[in-house]
């Protein structure tokens, strides 16, 4: 698979970017001298929050080419993403290049977030071809795209992108008719009017307004949208009731809708006084590092309760580790094997200013599951009734590691013979550092009956298997320490 | 402080659970015969969500009686909260029927979310006490409330309520202007009468809204709002491009703003139609859960990162836990201490169905933590430059628990003497079963040279103090092992 992206803004560049952390090379072709600069930004951000997005072993990051020329840009692409600026004029130009040169049977797929696919297909060689695919801004971050198809285009090319863009960790949603702006920018837009007015009329400040969305009903909408939300709020009676309470408030006078404030000078200056007063001490590289771990840690948060974004998380990185898992070419041999690598996440530094102490064991656990995999406990296995529990740890903390900083562990296998698994790992920094060691007894379980049995064949032969080659190579140091025991 | 809450619909429950959670006593008015079920239902929720949201050690739960009169109900009262139903004629009535029994000096506050004060306060005899603080559902964990004073209210009244709210860890913003709906309100009315529309005219369905707003732009909005957001989205020039950008679609047809749908029973029945399609497979109870666990876990995520909501939660934390250090009446003596008590959080649990092998030493972790507390390591003596570092771990995974289930530990010093403090910890299921023992050696550093050192002298004795008590009590069981052992 290979990709063609058309303009390096804001969404452009971060297309790009998710598809290059997700193996998939790209030709970007974009005629601004500062383009380079600015993908490159673009990709610098990706790179730094796919390392905290998830753990899972992602196929490797594929390269990003700048093309001299359109032409060149989409000439091998089976995907082309347009992000040229949003004029329709010059859509429509650059179909036309794009269609002398790309095969006929490459997606079009442009990011508009209003015009109709039916218009920017009209006058198109190969209009079946081409369809809306609108993100939002991280695109690397965040997973909704709304898909649109035109008149003209084919039941075929919506098939192709919402197939694929699960596979790149996203959330396609079919539009089920044309219409200006779709859903999404509609909703946006019509509370953007309604908050320039708030603003305009000197209700409240930018940051007021910024406040009363996330400290109340955006902390809502991460996780449910309006409908469920609803829903909810109308207790046991639930939509119907919450609709016969709420429905006589449609008539009110609760909303400007039915005037836009003037879009003047004095407005603009307004509000950007008001937006440096409540966010001029951050620089935006600064404000879109903020965002993009608040991104994550909502994600990572709603993961664990396996829930919308944060499910969708999940069922990406499952994907990611059945494939690695699949991929995994761990030679068997008298050598230690390298369970794990990863940036430290924001979230594992402490009031100390380092990794916590909990997240040492979790950096082991880890790397304790990656072994589980290798000797076979993976998820089928897990789902059919057994696993591994851990029963005792020794942990030596030996160095400091900050947020950020790149981490390996490397896993010898002491022994394992019944029920039994004995795990030695080392804990290193990526400038080779040793910053802890972990040894742990691990007992086979049953998870029906929760008691010790006998792991099935394969993994017991397995577990064997390594624990002989391992026995070749010397007693890790530090091994069998108690807590306190001199040297 | 003494609370009365008139209305025990989802808003005036879950005040009364916000309150009563940080130890504020309740009494609640509403003749409904199904009052005391409705809230009760809350209060049990408010409990569950407040198990996992913090850890600080809140003020014991307070009692909420529910009274048989409004006059009974407000007598004692320093804040009383109105909320009744959004009925201008019923507001007014219980206003008459407050101020007859209520202290002159109480504050009264409406829950409203549209009337103006200035009207609601018109016929009162003491209009100056009268403000809106409309708070926004779940009450007990969405922390903004809007404060709208009429033009009789005081600026007394204000400034006490505003200083009230951040104790029970909510986020006030006082509106500038009185003007119906507030800004809230008229956001999410504007958003929702479009989102009517859209499913009226069957461009989506209530789902694929949701999935929209929760996979996109929902994300968003639980860390940054929309100018912030915009802010960044404008690249380096910020707010005043973005302006230029975006400023032209205000004139565009981006929104059905002239216009609002008729809100016909067809409407109904098709949004409630849809409504049960995507979310009929949870009870409101069910969904309600998933709401609170979201909520807390995204405020969590967020705390991480020190940002909005999450910072709020961290504040309010830091003052329960300077509360509780300086209550904590810890009689030293030959006995073990209580260091931490908590529900297991629903994000600790693993693909096992347990707590996390993690999550042991989280536990031990945070326990070492309120030991620290207790020999005078606290907040103050870190940003003081000074911690204590653990360098040495040995946990025993004795028994498996689960999720909401409550677990303490118990803490033993060892020994504590010079830079070296030796704790010895046992995690306990509420029903008295030992889960894990834990030994750690901590070591007391500076935080500038990152090298050990000795404590300062009054952690020095505090420690010295403990070792020597605690000499006094059994070796426990389990010192000393090293992993895999023989008993």
């Amino acid at each position: 698979m290979q990709a063609a992206i058309l303009g390096a803004g804001v969404i452009g560049a971060a297309w790009a970017a998710r598809l290059r952390e997700n193996g998939i090379p790209c030709t970007v072709f974009d005629p601004a001298p500062d383009a380079a600069k600015k993908l490159a930004d673009v990709l610098d951000n990706a790179d730094r929050a796919y390392a905290k997005l998830t753990m899972a072993q992602r196929p490797q990051t594929a390269a990003v080419r700048l093309a001299a020329t359109m032409g060149d840009a989409v000439r091998d692409a089976d995907l082309i993403i347009e992000a040229v600026p949003e004029r329709i004029d010059i859509k429509l130009k650059v179909y036309a290049e794009v269609e002398a040169s790309a095969r006929p049977d490459a997606i079009i797929a442009s990011s508009t977030s209003g015009f109709l696919p039916s218009d920017l297909q009209a006058g198109m060689k190969h209009p079946e071809r081409l369809l809306v695919a609108h993100p939002f801004n991280p695109v690397y971050l965040l997973p909704v795209v709304e898909i649109v198809a035109g008149k003209a285009t084919s039941k075929e090319a919506v098939e192709r992108i919402m197939a694929f863009l699960p596979e790149i960790g996203m959330k396609p949603i079919l539009i089920r008719k044309e219409i200006d702006a779709f859903v999404a920018d509609r909703l946006l837009e019509t509370l953007w009017r309604e908050a320039l007015w708030l603003i305009k009329d000197g209700i409240c400040t930018t940051q007021e307004l910024d406040d009363i969305m996330r400290f109340g009903f955006g902390l809502r909408w991460a996780q449910m949208g309006l409908f469920e939300t609803y829903r909810t709020a109308g207790g046991d009676a639930g939509m119907r009731h919450f609709m016969a309470q709420f429905g006589p408030c449609l008539t009110w006078p609760w909303s400007r809708l039915t005037d836009v404030p003037e879009f003047t000078d004095e407005l603009v200056d307004l509000i950007a006084g008001q937006s440096d007063a409540q966010s001029g001490h951050m620089t935006i590289r600064e404000l879109i590092h903020a965002r993009d771990d608040n991104l994550i840690a909502i994600q990572q948060a709603l993961k664990a309760n396996n829930w919308g974004a944060g499910k969708l998380l999940a069922d990406y990185e499952k994907r990611l580790f059945d494939r690695a898992a699949r991929a995994d070419a761990i030679t068997p041999g008298p050598h230690l094997i390298r369970t794990t690598e990863r940036r430290v996440p924001v979230d594992w530094a402490d009031y100390n200013g380092h990794m916590n102490e909990a997240r040492y064991l979790q950096a082991f656990g880890d790397a304790t599951d990656a072994l589980m995999r290798i000797v076979g406990c993976d998820a089928d296995y897990v789902a059919g009734g057994h696993s591994f529990f851990t029963v005792e740890t020794h942990i030596r903390h030996l160095d400091e590691v900050r947020v950020n900083e790149v981490v390996t562990t490397e896993t010898q296998v002491i022994s394992g013979a019944g029920k039994k698994m004995h795990l030695f790992h080392e804990l290193r920094h990526a400038d080779g550092r040793l910053l802890a060691t972990g040894e742990h007894m691990m007992v086979h379980v049953s998870l029906v009956t929760r008691a010790a049995c006998d792991p099935l064949p394969h993994v017991a032969r397995k577990m064997m298997e390594l624990a002989a080659l391992h026995a070749a190579l010397p007693v890790p140091d530090g091994l069998g320490r108690s807590v306190g025991m001199k040297k």
